[in-house]
């Protein structure tokens, strides 16, 4: 199951076998039903996750009891509370499986020890913070360019393989579009 | 001038006179005049950009000719096209002096020439970039949670120097709002 971090790991960087058991024994893993949380509001984030298998969504809850969606997480993707984490304070966000889940858990403390001992995965991280920032730039254009039916088409281009899997609603909530305006364009 | 940056770089990691010498030795230095591009749609995006005085802002045109702006730049904040940059592909943004400006300029090939040279280098990139990774998805957040008064004093209160040299009608775009609906609650 592991073999799935590896792969992402020699993308940007190449490793030995022994590098790679010292890096995965920074990680624990964990198993979530479908419908857990692996994150609810209010609590402490100790832990950035890999998912090695199955689908979840970041979300935050407003005043009005509306959800809007920060992110989703299937294979190969990272999730957690960013905000949360990197300051090890409460999540303002929830996150919980949209399919059984098992994911790889990664707390700030290991992944810093990580990155102090191997100047290659300093790296990998870099990298991987900076393509991060350049999706969220994208997504912030696209929502204030808000041309809902572009927006969707991008998101359908980027990640065709989420739309199998993802409920319509919770696409439209990560659009920031009504469900009723969605249909009028996925049909 | 360069101080403001060694201040940066300390902030995150410490370094010889030596060590800042040669960092400095990758950057090259540029000054423009209010209203100056610093990149034009099109270009080729060859320099990320370290503000050392003045103000820039980045902004994205859409069909209509309307200006979105993707982000401000000031006194230690850096600035470019960064899915440009990265992809060292041609700029889909705008960068303009809101005042005169002085940049301290890194080309990418430099940029990864030391973070390979130098650990603590690719430290502090990664520490920017993930700072900036949990920024975005506070704006994105607040841009999905869409009440225009609150991003309003959200971004008055992250940052209120700003405030005091951007016109109004740039925060406006920067919000996503009219600059009918800004004026509402920020007279």
């Amino acid at each position: 199951m592991s073999e799935i971090l590896r792969q992402q790991l020699e993308k940007i960087t190449p490793l030995t076998d022994k590098e790679f058991d010292y890096i995965l024994s920074h990680f624990t893993i964990k198993k979530l039903k479908k419908h857990q949380f692996l994150i609810q509001e209010g609590d402490i984030v100790h832990n950035d996750h890999f998912v090695i298998k199955g689908l979840l969504k970041a979300y935050y809850v407003n005043q009005d009891g509306k959800e809007h969606i920060m992110q989703f997480g299937m294979e190969d993707w990272w999730i957690t509370d960013y905000q949360a984490y990197f300051n090890e304070s409460k999540a303002t966000l929830n996150i919980d499986c949209i399919e059984a889940t098992e994911v790889l858990c990664l707390s700030l403390h290991n992944r810093e020890k990580l990155c102090a001992d191997m100047h290659k995965i300093e790296h990998f991280f870099r990298k991987k913070s900076s393509s991060g920032y350049v999706a969220l730039q994208r997504r912030i254009l696209s929502l204030l360019n808000s041309n809902a039916k572009e927006r969707y088409e991008q998101l359908l281009q980027q990640y065709p393989k989420l739309f199998q899997r993802v409920p319509k609603t919770l696409i439209a909530s990560y659009l920031g579009v009504s469900r009723e305006t969605l249909s009028r364009f996925s049909s």
